[in-house]
């Protein structure tokens, strides 16, 4: 990649916000003070309005230590400082729900710092009912994420936006056809098993036929899921690299161990999930360590 | 882009299942001679042993007449016509299930040729319950698309794939805000909507029920994907161009139709779907129009 390509492009993963640059080829040093001149720019007038600007100053200086390529440090000083002086992104969340934890490792293994907005799924009848909620989210569901200007709903669209837009670490394999197996295992389970032992659908079935409901699904998605891992899997789902199947994976074994679904019959699964749950992503996210956790579900 | 960038663009997007070029920067020429070769020489072994090679031969003079950029003519030729030559992609399809629409519609408007293998759901209890065809997707459902010497299942992924590896006409636009727009409401639909209407999971559901089951499932989606198109939608679900959310719009409503959902509360969603299935590649793949169409169905 040429200089003024690299630059270009630490300048669109670091800062999407800001929009297209423009397709014209500008030097390094034309970039650098657009660059720099946008940033300061941003990062002053958030400074003014910012009551935290101390502790977010402190976290620039500490994250300005621990960056990379010397011929893009410069560059990504300003960058990094305007985005750790921006608004941070909010995540409507539910410590226990599955699609929430799949965007919050996201965010994690992205280094996307987030505050967290807890929706109680059960409190007050569902706060996920709430006005103020609906208006944001009108499926009623989270995770829902207000990020860039937008708020994103359904965890996988968070997910492929996030990866469009903060490309590093990525979650998609660079091959098309990997890529695909990678949407086809988060699909099954996203579409395939989530839905069917979802909250909102036991509640519509008789209590004493719930939790066969639930097992069921998950039952008859996981011997497809087996399956499809024995050719697909490596370390983890796809290959060697953690990628958006394994934050459905994680997350729906959860699920499968709550519903008392016995996982012998599935080596694959569960093997992969014991080496994922190890990863530091997975364990800062889990459901047992969120703001919103009860403290006798806390660990 | 340079001209070498240009040959190597065309060549990577044309032709995907001849693997990658290696990551060296040969010259316009030498792509060219590898295209040739590589390309008459799969044109040369299919023309021997496909049985319609003259009507394959007849489409691809006639897709040459259409082909544009002048630079890339003779490349695009060769690979235009390997493409064609090559075995046609098969699509596991039901002509009634409406995730096997969304791929039909997607390979209609990518004009890419495909031969249906029809997979009665109803018929000896059920042709996906079949040995041979539970070796192909284990998840027992359809779409499955045989392509480029992969199976891929889950309509979503097949379209992801299908937009990353033949991305004209694209289905997903080039903005990332816009983007996510199209994801969110694709998963929606396909994982919020449709997998609680489908009908393994009537199945469980007491057949005095099944109805308001599934109109429950549809109306609560409807009610909000109405208020997301609202701030969405230009002529069709995300601005202006058809995309992957349109291909999932359309059948969708022609669920909601089937299970008797009365549609007057969702003007929006309404007029979009009137404004997509007047289009031709909406109308060849409806359900009325394929292969498997009971007689009695067709129109």
């Amino acid at each position: 990649m040429t200089e003024s390509g690299k630059v270009r492009k630490a300048l669109t993963d670091w800062l999407p916000l800001w929009g297209p640059l423009g397709p014209q080829e500008l030097k390094p040093a034309q970039f650098w003070s657009q660059g720099t001149s946008r940033a300061s720019q941003r990062a002053r007038s958030l400074d003014l309005s910012c009551p935290d600007a101390g502790l977010r100053e402190e976290a620039w200086q500490d994250r300005k230590k621990r960056l990379t390529p010397p011929e893009l440090e410069p560059t990504q000083h300003v960058l990094t400082r305007a985005f750790i002086l921006s608004p941070q992104p909010i995540l409507y969340s539910y410590f226990r729900s599955s699609c929430s934890w799949r965007v919050r490792i996201a965010l994690a293994l992205k280094g996307i710092d987030y505050e967290t907005v807890p929706i109680n799924l059960i409190k007050d009848g569902g706060q996920q009912f709430s006005k103020d909620f609906q208006a944001l989210n009108p499926m009623k569901q989270v995770p829902a994420l207000k990020i860039d200007g937008i708020t994103i709903h359904q965890s996988l669209a968070i997910i492929e936006y996030l990866e469009e837009t903060r490309p590093t670490p990525r979650l998609l394999p660079q091959d098309p056809k990997k890529r695909a197996s990678v949407r086809m295992i988060s699909d099954l389970i996203a579409g395939g098993i989530q839905p069917l032992q979802n909250l909102s659908v036991l509640k519509q079935v008789e209590e004493e036929f719930q939790l066969t409901w639930a097992q069921n699904a998950i039952i008859s998605g996981f011997n497809a899921l087996e399956q499809i891992l024995q050719s697909t899997a490596g370390t983890y789902c796809v290959g060697d690299e953690v990628t958006m199947a394994d934050l459905c994976l994680v997350p729906q074994v959860a699920n499968a161990e709550r519903f008392k679904v016995d996982c012998t019959p599935y080596p694959t699964i569960s093997s992969i999930n014991k080496r994922l749950l190890v990863l530091e992503a997975f364990q800062v996210t889990h459901p047992c360590r969120q703001p919103d956790t009860p403290t006798e579900l806390r660990a």
